[in-house]
């Protein structure tokens, strides 16, 4: 059977996040999977509060990485998050749900840049991560 | 009572602490804490783990990113991070202790870097963060 | 006199080119300025070229530097770089022509965020920066 | 003949600022070169000037990435930037001597980060460059 570029990343998303203990338990949801892009949702849990009473930078950027990590991988050929760079923009309450969508800025060879926003439920950005990966080759991401 | 700079370090990692679920949350603990200075644990619990079963890249931003936030404010003036970069040097594992420790680069005005790195209980890397900090004119971290 | 933003950004635009020694020294011309958004171009010569034969990638970001500095003072409110990540993602050659287009992603208070791309007349991406503002309040960036 | 590494390091330091043009261009000199070390200079001048009357903060980055190319070539191993983060921490005049010293973070398998810091004559620390670095196997940085 052949999948179409948009059925692998359909697939490679349902696959990985079924392996992912991280993003589950940090109760993050797909909301959309393409070739190169990745849609991720979480809500903030007072347990993410850091002492500003605000979201862990951290949590913030587990998201976004996670998102990355998910359109970086949407071609089912295993990739690897080399570095982040995180810009945080405007703090995140308790209860918010963020929305994170990772899309592929520039793929040469084995190294990709990927960009991920995330947003409010009032549409405003939240932080903006940068993202470089690296593709470790012959390896498919799940077995499909 | 006059405090030293050591003593005001210690004391806010203390405060900062008792307020952070987050970090608490994920088992951090402070081992040291100094001027521009702080250095905290966190093991590997299973639930970090992501899809290749090694320690989500953002538990480990999450953990280096404490160790920035106690050492920013280590003078308890008030310091929020304004972004981070992260690089990803060797994957970490299930029930590794990490150490992520932070120190100062410079502090001009209200604008602040550092410099933390992850080290695994071999003392190898795994991963180093660069973050830039903004202190917000005229607020303690915690009150003394 | 009222200027539209456009109008505005275009004059801020003629100023700092006229005041920017480094940038015209290099050869950068402005290809067009608005609201938060700058595009400049500039071709490779020999002496940017490094010792492996390609355009040092320090006059790469230089281009994208500067079309992220003419972004940010676009409104004429005097904005200074704190800092740039520069990912490089393919070479570029003595003679070929750069066009650097920057774009601001975010806007908060006197903190701003912008990404750069630089491509080749090929319209292939050479290299992406995203660069990190502060606006210095109550200064114009050119006298108007 | 066997040489030391640190006799590599001298003699791919020569052999490269040799076939360097930007860096000659700008002025630069080694003042010292090691194994995952190089430490460069370069004087600024006038036509390194932005609007603002101080030093564009491309030219300060690409002393920074020269010394940080420097450095992970240092082995005589090709080796590419792939990326750099770069902090302005403080402006430079014209005419002040600029050193940029690179050291070695972290080499894993073909990735390396690279730390630079460009101080000014008073010791003052002027920007922070973070590198990530590639080796292209199999080759010589200069022929010894």
């Amino acid at each position: 059977m052949i999948m179409s570029p948009e059925q692998v990343a359909e697939r490679v998303g349902v696959g990985m996040m079924a392996e992912d203990a991280a993003s589950r338990g940090l109760g993050m949801e797909i909301e959309a999977m393409g070739p190169g892009y990745a849609r991720l949702r979480m809500r903030v849990r007072r347990e993410m509060l850091n002492g500003f009473k605000i979201c862990h930078g951290g949590f913030i950027t587990t998201l976004a990485d996670s998102a990355f990590a998910f359109a970086c991988n949407s071609y089912n050929e295993l990739t690897l998050a080399a570095g982040v760079v995180v810009d945080f923009i405007a703090p995140a309450y308790e209860g918010e749900l963020l929305v994170a969508e990772a899309k592929e800025v520039a793929l040469t060879g084995k190294t990709g840049v990927y960009d991920a926003t995330v947003r409010n439920e009032r549409g405003e950005i939240v932080a903006v991560l940068r993202g470089r990966s690296h593709r470790v080759k012959g390896k498919q991401t799940v077995p499909l």
